[in-house]
């Protein structure tokens, strides 16, 4: 860390601050510049106290980390990419998959249609919602239990893999019968106790970037889940929240890019989410595999119009199988192989 | 809501249009504007399917909804201020609170002095986390059940309230033999089931807006409070996140008096988190009681340089003493009774 | 307009804003809703007073907007593609432009072998700031009319059409005299004098989307350029401001999607300003190439890491020639071709 | 400046660029850590080349500034409060004053009759537009030379103080003529080359802050004008744009506290742009004194429902007296002198 006192901070002053640092387990060391003193403590950061709290002291006036924070996450403590094996399917390190699927499970015949629909144009992941997180009670909450049910009849009758949200610590268990990769949502991108109890079902986790978190705070997340010993963590970019009120949310594609540089994780990009706008999520699809996307969690329902949730972001059959047919070219350029 | 069609939209596909919304249980009003067609759907929005969907229509070009999603949280469901009554201490309704202690409870020693410290002060209710919700799993995350007996012996040792952050659905029960309030905070502003089970204890709940969460939305997390039967919600804001750096969040105090307009629920200002820096936190203190607020959450530590976590923004006795000073002209000239 | 009045609103009451209304010059039509009555305002809102001043009503709860604000930017009034000529260079309806060069022109040596090493790959016109914004007053303000001489020479020795900013209505004239295209910047995105100065000028004209301008005020933003009868605009993303810190600036890529559909004009991307780091520049020229941007405006400097301003954002010749080679099937794919 | 270098960094790595830094007018100080690598780059910042441009180099992470980037607005260079003085009215230093009138000057009975009513209540300045920046070429532009003629007759009349806003640097000879403050809005916040105009008029000059200006970044925008040896500068806080839609803007306060210890300079906030709604102005303007504002800019109109613009924001000659009324309490206790 570094500690920069204000300019005129005295002798006296600088050594208090020092000896504070000291007390905190870093050794300090003066540098006295033309203007101002700052003081380097050198240590580990990730294991001692933040010395951010010396802004307390009158002749602080701010407080600068040196390290990066996540440790197992990073690219530094592991250079080549992470393949998170769903069952067989191997995503990341050149190969891309396609994860699709209503937003809501609604019905048995939904689901299936849908299924069918998806695998026919190459997904190999189904997604589709039993608990969802909905800003308003009034609204539709998911089927549940029934829902976790029709996603295994549709995983039996198309052999497509599962993957689904889970809202509740509680539900882990039971969701982890159905699902081969657990979603957690952006609203729960920080619910750390429901990460910790994913990352112990061992299973692949879907880690969303929550709506106004900092890359840095996505990566410590996903830190929390690797430190409890599962490794398989998919990154999911879904959109930040902006003052752009045409979109949903602003998708950051930079950070695809930067996610894929700083940590060995794969990332998916969720172009559905990302906009909120059905007509913009087959072009955003073409950006994410452009700046190295690993695969795309796309929203499909035989007809949005009547979707019990997010409609208006979710494409027919018709749309998704002439998004892949056009992503196709975009793969091939980045040497992308789809699953 | 209203369904805004595009320029040229022709009677047929107007029809079309209009089918849909009767068909998703509204009775359809169509509009010919000289530009534009309009068509307002006459039904309960909030019972209702939305009908944002229909934008999937190529000649649907926006949906507004014209409804507040939110119900028994509004003034318009109940005009007078909601009393919450927290084991005597009665919030809102022209009580002021003050509730204050250290971010984190690190040992008895630090809790017990903080609470005599704050008592003598006017406080009434002791915060103190025991359960930290902290951005890295290397950081400290409180003392856990420890945390929640140190709370207990200060509690006994000084008669004040305990308020106390709960992380987990699994911990409901066991915070609420130790906590008066239980504290839902900004990550988990929208873990609906953590919500749902801390509404079920019956317990007054203090629920922190989100760090990118709209007023609208913040009212709706507490519809879910409230729609559990549970009547007992203080709204408090702590900052939202923009682009500022020089503080933490920005402290929206706008919101405060929005809250008090929209919502008959009392509103308390954290102005700790609300900037992250102890200096400013006097004199925020003072806005939100000129804005209308009910109350504050006030972080107080004995030697916040050495606190475990986010000392910057705690500040020590004697500013708590002078700060409360301070306090008091302005409470009275917005007739707040201290309590 | 939409005019949403409060639940429980009297007749009297509806009838006093409808009068109102059609004082404003719009045709009131109330529609009597379940909870709440509306008030549809028929007549062209782009020409009529506001209604969003009735808010002063204590029984108006809201005003909502039905038409678009810009009419000759959008593609409602011109269905094909804009091609923007300049000198020659036609960018737009296919084809892909290339504009590079050093943020700030420094000397002759500088700007001249920049200009021949992005000639040699492919760019089609020089950029280089002789007027710099600078955020502090302190920073190297560019070189001014020298900046201009120099530019002009560069022009001449290797015949690429020149870019470069224009900071104020004064300048205008004597900027024209050396620029092809005349570089509106963020901080001037809304600096309607100046627009309209550069509009009058005929020259096209480079409009940067500003730091927080959503699309809607960009796109108006541009309206102030064609209604002037100046229908050579470049829109350009140059990435907006949130709380990200990974990056300087969000680069909105499905702002450049949108404005495809919104409008007619050329879409323009300046991935060096969009992120603020020259190691993600070529991979978002991928990403911009892959949602349909019409060219790039890129920032290639001898010697970065000495250059007079934004050394971190701009890259030298080797990644400049390198992500040419790598753009290329990105363009192929999206049937672009490159001028 | 301090260089943190990444992990691994080899001796030889380091030395290179530690010469960079020399040649950059700096003198290196490499810092060895347990991790990483820091170089201490000791010299003025603010007359230096910025070193941020060193992460072109590949062993560098990050550079991080460590001096403050403003000098003449600062604090440290001046300890006791500016008061500005406005032909007479002598604005911060404990003196409040009362900016008000109408967002346009729309005719001279309009103005006249707002300057009547504002001036009875305690109004010591006169606001109103005469040329206005619109978001739309399509709304009411203000009155231009005959808007100011109206301000003077106003002035005459009433013997208020007037302020108006300055669009073009071609405009502000002329504005001053009739100008007593200069007013430079939100959108030309970093238009510097209006800036640098407006300060050589030697008028006082209200600085809004930038609609997604960072604090550091107005106070360097107010520094472009004390540079050019204006010191009457007043800051103007009016809301920065966040996600939040139930206010247009968010209302900053911790900013004013903040820009009040950064700086001598007073000032002011703009209850009526700070969040757009005229309901919540009275509130704010409270919020405003408490924390520590040296004035207020009230939008102010006779009747704001037909407002040529922003009526939505303005309140009544009513709701103004009863505002002035309240605030007086909120004044005393702050110890500010009502001008």
């Amino acid at each position: 860390m570094i500690v920069i006192l204000k300019p005129k901070t005295s002798k006296k002053q600088v050594e208090e601050v020092a000896r504070e640092v000291q007390k905190l387990g870093y050794t300090p060391h003066p540098i006295f510049g033309e203007l101002q003193t700052v003081i380097a403590a050198i240590g580990d950061e990730r294991t001692h106290h933040t010395l951010e709290s010396l802004t307390v002291f009158p002749q602080v006036e701010r407080v600068l980390p040196v390290q990066k924070r996540y440790k197992t996450v990073s690219r530094e403590s592991k250079s080549e990419d992470t393949v998170v094996d769903v069952d067989g399917i191997k995503i990341g390190g050149g190969n891309f998959v396609i994860m699709a699927g209503p937003c809501s499970v609604e019905s048995e015949e939904q689901l299936i249609s849908t299924a069918r629909a998806v695998k026919a144009r190459g997904a190999k992941i189904l997604r589709g919602g039993a608990y969802k997180p909905r800003t308003s009670p009034y609204e539709f909450q998911g089927l549940g239990r029934e829902g976790l049910r029709i996603l295994a009849a549709a995983k039996q009758e198309t052999g497509l893999k599962i993957i689904t949200e889970v809202l509740s610590e509680r539900d882990v268990e039971h969701v982890c019968e159905f699902a081969d990769v657990l979603q957690v949502g952006a609203r729960n991108a920080q619910n750390f106790q429901l990460l910790i109890e994913c990352a112990k079902s061992r299973k692949p986790v879907l880690l969303k970037r929550g709506m106004s978190e900092r890359i840095e705070e996505w990566l410590l997340a996903a830190e929390y889940i690797l430190s409890q010993g599962n490794p398989n963590v998919l990154l999911c970019e879904r959109g930040i929240r902006t003052f752009e009120t045409y979109t949903r949310n602003t998708l950051d594609l930079a950070a695809v890019a930067i996610a894929k540089k700083e940590s060995h994780l794969p990332v998916i990009v969720d172009p559905s989410q990302g906009c909120g706008r059905a007509d913009l999520v087959p072009i955003l699809c073409r950006g994410a595999v452009a700046v190295g996307a690993d695969g795309l969690l796309i929203e499909v329902h035989p007809f949005p119009a009547e979707a019990l949730s997010d409609g208006q972001q979710q494409i027919d059959f018709n749309v998704f199988s002439q998004l892949i047919s056009e992503l196709e070219p975009f793969l091939n350029t980045t040497k992308r192989k789809l699953l």
